[in-house]
């Protein structure tokens, strides 16, 4: 009997190619399977199954994964306003991930002996990849043709033509990944230290050019309203929102990071709503948290999205800094008032309960009730007390020499 | 014989006011200064300088801190990318501190037994000198007229008119403080958490509408060329990247942000210079550094930004900071290229002699010849084995319960 | 009607002042309350409470709070094994805390409209009740007549003398603040920065000599079981097993350390069980938890440590830390074996189910089948190569010099 | 022409075995090089050295690396008070490391074709050495033959034999690392969760039982005195206090820490000077330093000593590190002196120009003339006033629910 694998499959040359490596030339029974984390229309999904079936799998699976992606990630993102150094919001790592841990799940459920990924030996994606099948299914086989075989795009093409099946042998000229979080687009461009991608590169083109008010609501950290309209799951105010953000071309960026794997990369991105939420939640956030939940926050985030990042979301330091995160949000309730413009937005203004901009407790650069000028004196006398003894003693002890 | 008094001296009502005040309701002789951190023209401080005699003080002081100000302090608010909650860039608290520190050398130079300033009881200023004072000059006794009588404006002005001094009674629609690091934009629409300042309100206004591209030039993290011009101290490039960058809106935003004293406080804000300057060099820092360094670079320059927005610059973890920072700049040394729009900018590349982004060591997404597939193989597999360890560990305890 | 005031009340000649001065001098009415958090016996709490009543206090309240004491803070404290700069538990801190919000909570309770406690004001602990009830209970007066009157010791026996209560006229030679994480002790050995208490003036004396093995058992962080007791609550196994370790001398030393209000201050203190207790906590997380578990435990823990010690138990962000922590220990469940000696004690080992140093998984030293030789190759080349680069990059930008 | 290999080498059965199996089943021309980080007596040196010619090595190197070891390495670990997990010393790691230069510098100044280490494919050695090699010398082979052969010590023993090379075939019962910061000790005890080394195990007899007091001296965070004699080089100090306090058995414990590869180890180890020496420097630092450097230095030296653990001493981020720490160090002058006992020892006090805790300034637990209670209060009342205002505004916003 055949033994079965179960491959990441996205109807593309490379997986294309893995259906008929493994079925044929490995002799595995091959079970696709394609996690949707946002990028793919009901239509493609269709297309990518049938595509599957021709090709000859055993059985192949779509997993909606949106919602859970949400869920269990993408929640995390937004309460910790994480942007890879400050630029990147983290979309492809975040759906690698999701994809592996589904992946992963159906090897379990159909209890497959390998488990197969497109993955070239050049990026981070096989590191995730990897990580999360030898932590979920230690034991199971995990079989990269990519990254193994080396072959040519053209070499793909030649043996799946040899197979009977027809690929399209152009190349797009950039590379495009599309998730809820954000897409990503490589290039010419981003394969060297300078250069911008030109406009035609954006998978979202520029049609709006008037500005527009739009109020984004959060209930503990996270996005259930836009402008008037509430929304039965946060994936869905995102989705709503990158449709009224996207054709302004808010959240374009080119970004430079480390990958897993040591070298520097850089890749294009555009992320209309997720810039939007991170920033207006970010702004809600400094009213209503206190310094030092604003500071640990934003410590605790920068390693849960490099670590994240590197594939280790199944640490489980991980769930301990989402139980910090999570246990943060329950004041960040409000609406926060945004501008879109072309190319850009401002934050203009937040309203929320739980604002500590109170005016009750004076307002900034007025006298206020709470306190005297004289506490203020006492409290700079005191504050700076250590630093007054430091320089002192270090006077008189260098006055010594 | 009487008393020395220095005063901080701006010359607007307030201190105007001081001046009246410490010399003939309290019998001081007083010596005003006034600290130059980039706000003044040549003219201007003349007036200072005329205004103060004429108001009858004993000596009058006018210090040209702008070189010192910025190799004391902005230097290394560069180097670390400080942005005060990712947002502001500490103009006024940086310049404070080193006004501050100053004034107490000035008055051990006249070895003076008292030293003013005309910071109200309510903001973060009356911290910054206050503490600045008790530890540079313990003993000195700190005189605050403003914030311990808390007269009216109209109380101020008719006091003054009774000594025979004629201010101007209109109060300015926005508080304006400008400095080599950005200026500073306080009215109506920063009193509540809600409302951006309007177009009028800016004081740089946008002339310039058509993109524009400049090239930074940074040498080990110091800015010291724009486009082909090199600059003899980077307070010069800084400057002239200002008349460049400024024209175009740039570095507009309103930050909230945690005053000294507890309370939340909200500032508009223009810097132009300053925030093209921090992304160009934050650019360049991820083509160049590690991936620790770019993280403990974050940590400690967030820390450093909030203990001297705090006032704390005297701390030695000051200087050891600073240490840390100014080490990691070695490699810091390379062009960044930028377009100036209206309104926004945008980095496009970098060229340095230490890029780690180089070619010789595998693209990003494409094999190279460093390293094999096999090596991330297993990489991956001793990557993530402890969490592997961890999952089996948990399982094993969880299914005996 | 004369005015309410809640005075926090010992027993001691400070608060017994504080009760006649509040009632006789100042009007008020005098509700005193104790706050035991470990340190009082029944019939030390009851002597004091006759005390009061003989003061001619209002009402006297006796708080048992030894339980509470440990849910809210010693429990955080275990979890992140905190010892303030590595050496101190903590003790004075937390209890002054716990002691602070009983207090507040009883003046809410009365609606009284003034609040005493007897801190000098040269210490943590006039911080620590001025900003709890600041917070707690903002409005209410807070009196605090040893701090405002500095009457020395011997003024205060006269006037109560006048007032005809006799206290005893001799200093204890050496204060002691006990409680159930530890006791205090200061002297004049602590007054300066050289020197050792003497062994007679440490509360528990040396009475075992001869080494015991004792076995600890934590479920989910929390001692639950010593040898083969187990206890209802924590806080009784915690007095169990000080009653275990305290008669060898254990846990005994010398804490310098930074007080709020800048002065450093030097402390002996005693705390067998809590010594212990950090230490096979520690222990056990260090088998049970991943390396990045530990290492955020720690920071976190650090942080939590000094902002307790300060005052700051109330900000949000403690809470924020907290769910971190609990969240942490969900594995920390097993024994450990510990060995108490004289002055000293040994962690021996550990047992438990979630032990990730199972033999399973390869030995240390040994060669093992998760993984192979080439695996490690394949992962100490990716994961130097960031350096690599950097140096190769470096080698040939200095060659070019 | 033979090709050259440069071998680590320290005269025990598996670089015995390399020897002769490079050179003779592989052909290569070996180098043999032992870096001595303070494990080796002149004797041992020596004999090793013979041992090595009569294998039949082309050339054998001594490096005498004690004094630049420390220079490099121990320095830092001193200034960090660096033990990992609050336990370990970092003896072993820092000594790979300072031997993997060593041996990298030999290869490139004999322009080596290859380099071989004796490690196993086991440990955290291996992943050392590695990435060593892979960072100073990429593209020399690294030879590894224990790890790749995976014999079993009988096996090697007989090759050996074969060779006409006779082993002593007995295994010792604990193998042994020793150098300047430390022996580690490992055997049957460690191998399992529970059980520590027995009295015999311990390389240094305790055959002190008296206690003795020892004053030891910094400056500027290094060790250059103990009692009233000065040494030229730190390094020699160190030795000179393992010869007093090593004889108590001071410093003796166990570790369970986490290898590079993901395992846990455990290890036994004994460092009386090192102990002594971190506590005392502890202690001497609590005096002298600010609140927030030793804040900073804790966390920059757990990261620090991490890293060095996991071999990657070469980031330069290290180096950033390294700047901060000796920058921190500039007061860290003075005497600490130290009670040595059988089994532990006691910080007794310092005595430093630099001491914070100075009866200057007010003395802890009594008033002071620097301050008031007025300023406490004052300080109290602003400290405490955001969280005063948050709890505010979150009892309003709840009461409206």
């Amino acid at each position: 009997m055949a033994k079965k694998v179960v491959l990441g499959f996205s109807g593309g040359l490379d997986t294309t190619f893995c259906v008929k490596y493994l079925s044929e030339d490995r002799g595995f029974e091959v079970h696709s399977i394609i996690v949707n984390t946002g990028g793919f229309t009901k239509e493609e999904l269709d297309q990518i199954e049938q595509h599957a079936y021709k090709l000859g799998v055993k059985s192949h699976t779509t997993v909606d994964a949106v919602k859970g992606y949400y869920d269990r990630i993408i929640r995390y993102l937004i309460y910790g306003n994480v942007l890879k150094n400050n630029t990147y919001p983290l979309s492809v790592s975040a759906e690698r991930l999701s994809q592996a841990i589904h992946i992963a799940e159906h090897v379990k459920k159909l209890n497959a002996d390998a488990v197969a990924h497109g993955s070239t030996g050049a990026g981070n994606d096989q590191v995730r990849f990897d990580m999360v099948f030898h932590i979920m299914i230690p034991g199971v086989e995990i079989i990269t043709p990519i990254r193994d075989l080396k072959l040519s795009r053209e070499a793909e093409i030649e043996y799946l033509k040899s197979k009977g099946v027809n690929m399209n042998a152009e190349k797009a000229k950039y590379s495009i990944n599309k998730g809820l979080w954000g897409t990503s687009v490589g290039g010419k461009e981003t394969l060297s230290s300078n250069g911008m991608l030109p406009e035609s590169a954006w998978p979202t083109q520029v049609t709006k050019t008037t500005g527009e008010q739009v109020k984004v609501h959060f209930e503990k950290g996270e996005l259930t309203g836009i402008n008037d309209r509430t929304f039965d799951h946060p994936s869905d105010a995102i989705l709503f929102l990158q449709s009224i953000a996207g054709p302004f071309g808010i959240g374009r960026d080119i970004h430079i990071g480390d990958t897993i794997i040591g070298i520097k990369g850089r890749v294009g991105f555009e992320a209309a709503a997720p810039m939007v939420i991170l920033k207006a939640h970010h702004a809600l956030e400094k009213h209503v948290l206190t310094k030092w939940q604003l500071n640990w926050k934003d410590q605790l985030a920068q390693f849960y999205g490099n670590w994240l990042h590197e594939g280790q979301i199944l640490d489980p330091v991980m769930r301990d800094i989402e139980a910090f995160l999570a246990n943060s949000q329950q004041q960040v309730t409000g609406d926060v008032f945004v501008e879109l413009m072309p190319y850009r937005f401002q934050v203009t203004g937040i309203e929320s309960a739980f604002d500590l901009m109170s005016s009750r407790f004076g307002k900034y650069g007025e006298m206020n009730n709470g306190w005297s000028g004289d506490d203020v004196r006492g409290f700079s006398k005191i504050f700076g007390n250590q630093t007054a003894i430091w320089n002192s003693v270090n006077e008189e002890a260098n006055s010594k020499k």
